[in-house]
């Protein structure tokens, strides 16, 4: 066995065991009765040092250096380089800081629930600042173990190969673009009321239309589910993969959405490489490209209004019956619904046109917080400010709906919040890509015809893996490297006419 | 750390890896969509080596003699005990034997479902060989290993410390009373019409029933949840009890006596001793045991006339609406109903009277199969001449109703079938004691109270875990050894009026 199959083999293994701990972990959200939490958490626990064992066998080091002397093809070549990224990941930060780290996010995010709740700032900041210390430290022993800056250390674990100098260039676009041009929007919005949808919508009635619109995108029953779960989300693995969504019986657009943004995720995980699902490149090439597949379903694709042409007459005959004739129904009705610009609070409710505003805020918030620039304390009235200048709006005492509302911070996640926005343009210049070189694309979507569209994912995006990088992806599938002004030229058509 | 301490934190790491393996078998039979078999079936695959791997440590030997030489509690010395078992059991059998018969199995047991089907009996043969030849092979070494004879190796997997001579004795008693009471109870039968159940036995209403009862009886659904698979079974871990059954929409008696049945399974894992689930003496006792928890709640306490008090205006309030009088729907017609003796083909749908007579009639073959006595060509006329002599039926070239008819010898199980029919007298013993020991017991199960019964079951069977043998066990409980006498009393009360 040459060193390279023995890695093989090796992460093959480390596969098996995270395909369990993904159908665990999927339990826990979907299924799980809340008394079996503590047993589960333990089990869970353990399971993650067995592969954290795996992945830092003091033989790999040794196999690694061999096998890159081996005769290996491109697959196999960008295999090991992901084997390598694997290993240095988990073997570079000392395990004593990953303990701590460990110990300050659980009991971190835990704590958020009730503080945020609570509004409760000052309980919330000293458990803050344990975690921001810890991850700190952790990015400068990364950032020295890669031969970059502590707050890339972190971004590389999200967007492979993205830096901060990539993510400022394109998010400089969008901040001298996206204030002016939300309250145009916002401006020519208010002589377009919108009329409100009302109907049966019984949870039952839901999901058969999140199963059909799920199906007609092209995600396959046969190796996934559609569930509940408080938090929706895509988990389970490629062969079986799980998403989740939640029911408001008031109002069904909120979960359709989510399902089809699941469902994008899902897909992206369905078309995976199939030869290679057990191996490092065959997994999804990062969190933006993984958030532009669900974005580009349901900002992209499912607010055209070809899309809503397939959708109305579907949720009309679930949700009324049929013969209808209510104008809240119409296609008109619909778009202005789904394209509703508002400058708020919260992240996860805006609309894409506002919704990069609260990335841009959190990502230099959180490069000041790694490079120690911002201490916790003033985290508040740094919020505050931000918000202030990008959407007009005082979070002043408001920690709630400030610094409180995401759980990313309190769970050490630093270097995540960028992948949304990333994501987001990414999808733009995806379908932008697509619509020119998929004949009709656009009529085949009013006619719920997606297997065009998928097709083309299926070719440029979801079976390669981690075989390019993010650049090399971007410039083979659409022909320019990441660019923000197709994210830009989306929006002024379909917000100003 | 002690020795003893050191076997206690590898045995919790054991039990933690089976805990993530239940919950994905369970995932497996009830949730997981049909393309993500051969996925699921590697990971599994994997994880089993793993603990395999930890089961055979190298330094378990030398911990457990040295653990025996310190200072333990009983929980403790019993506990040494259950992990010296274990590491026999993984460790007495060379790893390619184990090899051969898993593959030998899992082939057999693919081929079956296909065979049986088709009575296809010359197909089934060659792979049936291997199986047993296999089997033998092992049970001769698993014999050597623990100082018995091959076959009672194999009983001791399932039933620890019960010999095929205790076997023996009890269902000598068995064979000797059965079929002439049988023939008794069901000529009397003749003279009892049973009128058939009318209604709306819709898939909601059967589980709103069957919650109902279930919630009852003292499952916790806190710590458990009911869902729907093929076949139906009890799994999951003891902290989230997962019990699964199958709906025919036009008869509910099926379905609710088998939730009836996977609740009493359930109720015993949820009554294991909390602080020694982890380990191996926190376990359930034996297979017969397990089973005599569910025919407990199913035969005993769940066909007497209270039960079916309690159940009838459930029954008919769901099924019918309020207010009906249909005399099919009264305690007399479901007693006759739930208490219907007739001779079968098929086991698992046979009545608790004629029962056992199919698992002696295994019982025997099955020792002739692993001591060679019996060839396996010549199986379905043994098989058929047993049929004659226990219950008066033929199975010639009936294949799919005679020998293939079971999942159990394809799949390997050699020494489980007895347990069957020992659950049952156990759960005879068990439920003549609790009668006698606790004041008003049947009154209170008409009055759907079964808190008294299970605080029994809890305090004289399930915070036992493994801590006592089986006769003591029962001797505690009952005050005497496993006897057929309770079991052939209860039928007599209950089928000769």
């Amino acid at each position: 066995m040459s060193q390279y199959q023995a890695l093989h083999a090796h992460f093959e293994k480390i596969n098996d065991l995270r395909h369990l701990q993904a159908i665990c972990g999927w339990d826990e959200a979907a299924m799980m009765p809340a008394g079996g939490g503590a047993a589960r958490a333990g089990a869970m626990s353990t399971l993650g040092l067995v592969i954290h064992d795996l992945l830092t066998d003091a033989n790999l080091a040794g196999q690694i250096d061999a096998a890159g002397g081996e005769s290996l093809d491109q697959w196999q070549q960008a295999n090991l380089r992901e084997i390598s990224r694997a290993v240095t990941a988990a073997t570079a930060v000392p395990a004593d800081i990953v303990r701590r780290l460990g110990l300050a996010t659980s009991r971190s995010e835990q704590a958020w629930r009730v503080h945020r709740a609570n509004n409760d700032w000052q309980a919330m900041r000293p458990l803050l600042e344990d975690v921001v210390t810890l991850s700190a430290e952790r990015a400068v022993i990364l950032g020295e173990a890669m031969g970059c800056s502590p707050y890339d250390a972190l971004l590389d674990e999200y967007e492979p190969g993205v830096t901060s100098a990539t993510v400022d260039r394109v998010f400089a676009d969008l901040k001298a673009f996206l204030p002016d041009f939300a309250a145009s929007v916002i401006q020519q919005q208010t002589s377009q009321p919108v009329l409100p949808l009302q109907g049966d919508f019984s949870v039952d009635k839901q999901k058969a239309l999140g199963v059909e619109v799920m199906t007609a995108l092209g995600f396959d029953f046969d190796h996934g589910r559609l569930d509940i779960s408080h938090h929706p989300f895509c988990g389970g693995v490629p062969d079986d993969v799980r998403i989740t969504t939640r029911y408001n019986t008031g109002n069904f657009v909120e979960s359709l959405m989510g399902v089809i943004h699941e469902t994008g995720h899902a897909m992206y995980e369905q078309g995976l490489p199939v030869d290679w699902r057990k191996q490092p490149v065959g997994s999804a090439l990062s969190s933006g490209t993984h958030e532009s597949q669900s974005l580009l379903m349901e900002m992209q694709a499912g607010r055209t209004r070809e899309f809503l042409e397939f959708l109305a007459p579907r949720a009309q005959r679930i949700f009324l019956g049929s013969g209808s004739n209510d104008p809240a129904w119409s296609v008109d009705n619909l778009h202005r619904l789904y394209t509703r610009v508002e400058r708020s609070f919260i992240r996860v409710d805006a609309d894409e046109v506002t919704y990069p505003l609260h990335v841009i805020l959190r990502y230099e918030l959180e490069q000041d917080l790694i490079s120690g620039k911002l201490a916790v304390k003033d985290l508040p009235d740094a919020w505050n400010a931000g918000m202030q200048t990008y959407l007009g709006l005082s979070t002043a005492a408001n920690f709630e709906d400030g610094c409180l509302q995401d759980v990313h911070w309190p769970a050490g996640l630093f270097g995540y919040f960028p992948t949304y926005t990333l994501g987001a343009m990414t999808a733009a210049q995806l379908f932008a890509a697509a619509t020119r070189q998929v004949a009709g694309l656009h009529e085949h979507i009013a006619q719920g015809e997606f297997a065009p569209l998928l097709a083309w994912l299926r070719e440029h995006v979801h079976s390669k893996g981690k075989l390019l990088s993010f650049d090399e992806l971007m410039q083979q599938a659409t022909g320019s490297p990441l660019d923000a002004s197709f994210f830009k030229s989306h929006l002024r058509t379909r917000y100003l006419r």
